[in-house]
């Protein structure tokens, strides 16, 4: 998402108290700053942050962490927390994936989702998909004794690409796979902004679930 | 397929000497048959049989077995093979696929192709579908020490429930999951009737190997 930055960003961060600026320093304490000892879900690449402030509405036992690298994104997701009145469960992290064992240790959070992420189409470009194997092995180490993935796209190239990733390595099982969401009898599945836009072609969505247990 | 008997079809039984009528005898001496110790391949469901008939030519150190059901529709395929002058590597069983341990020893084959199948789109038959884990069970006990199948299907719905019957099994692995094979770079791809004439209509072939190791 390429954006100008909007006028009233400035006065939203200052207003905002979502946004963790300095995420290192709760690695390991998490469950501190949220003052329990629910289960911690985080999106990878939270975009405008829709799926992510519903989520934590929906579930209020659970505690739910969305990472956003953009600032000029992330700044829509904090407003959009904001507008929907969501509970002290949700917390922003503006980062990249990459650094995402500098602010958990192993095995602080159970679940990661990542929603219509970069297909990064052309094959050099492999490695920047957040399926690729790199970012599977960041995943592992984050789930130490376990966790899962909850993934969708749109891009059949990405889910396929996905598929293969997960089979190769050990410790990965998928679940419900699903190669058309929203015809499928799924349930309780929140759409992101990017998805109720793209799915209104009848274009199919891609989803699955993959385990991680060493 | 749903067909009429052809006036030549009793000629064509007559003449052809690839289909084994009694396939139980053959248990445990497939290798004697074919008078040498290349790998057993099998195809089940074969249709009118073009592709284990190319296959049976391009791959002369294979040995080849195609199943098929339907009287009716195997002599096409006994008329195929005769017309392309396939080699002593190629037979025919006329069965259906539950029958699969009363012809072949654990072992005896190393790897089964299922080509278009029948989706069996309802609910109520996803056991007739041959990738359900019954089915699976089967092919489990074919391969005790280890082989593989190769999946082709035009039915996105029947692949999306092969991906989830493969992983919820043990001991299968995935490899190679392709939702578009004839966008991939796959090469050596052998088409069935079927298949040529479905993907001329761009529609998506779905295709997928899935290893066993116990």
């Amino acid at each position: 998402m390429r954006l100008r930055k909007k006028p009233w960003a400035d006065k939203e961060f200052e207003i905002n108290d979502k946004l963790i600026e300095n995420p290192n320093e709760f690695k390991g304490k998490w469950n501190e700053l949220f003052g329990n000892d629910n289960p911690i879900h985080i999106e990878i690449g939270c975009g405008k942050g829709r799926f992510i402030s519903t989520m934590s509405i929906k579930n209020p036992n659970i505690n739910y962490i969305a990472v956003e690298k953009q600032r000029l994104v992330i700044v829509f997701a904090l407003r959009k927390s904001r507008q929907m009145q969501t509970n002290n469960n949700l917390r922003f992290i503006c980062a990249d994936v990459s650094e995402l064992l500098q602010f958990f240790e192993p095995n602080e959070a159970q679940r990661l989702y990542i929603n219509f992420c970069d297909p990064w189409p052309r094959k050099k470009w492999a490695k920047r998909r957040l399926t690729h194997s790199n970012f599977l092995s960041i995943y592992e180490k984050l789930f130490l004794n376990g966790g899962e993935i909850n993934f969708k796209t749109d891009d059949r190239g990405l889910f396929e690409f996905s598929l293969n990733e997960f089979e190769a390595r050990d410790g990965w099982r998928m679940k419900n796979i699903c190669l058309d969401l929203h015809k499928s009898n799924f349930e309780d599945n929140v759409m992101t902004e990017y998805e109720e836009k793209f799915s209104s072609n009848g274009m199919p969505i891609y989803r699955l679930e993959a385990y991680y247990k060493k």
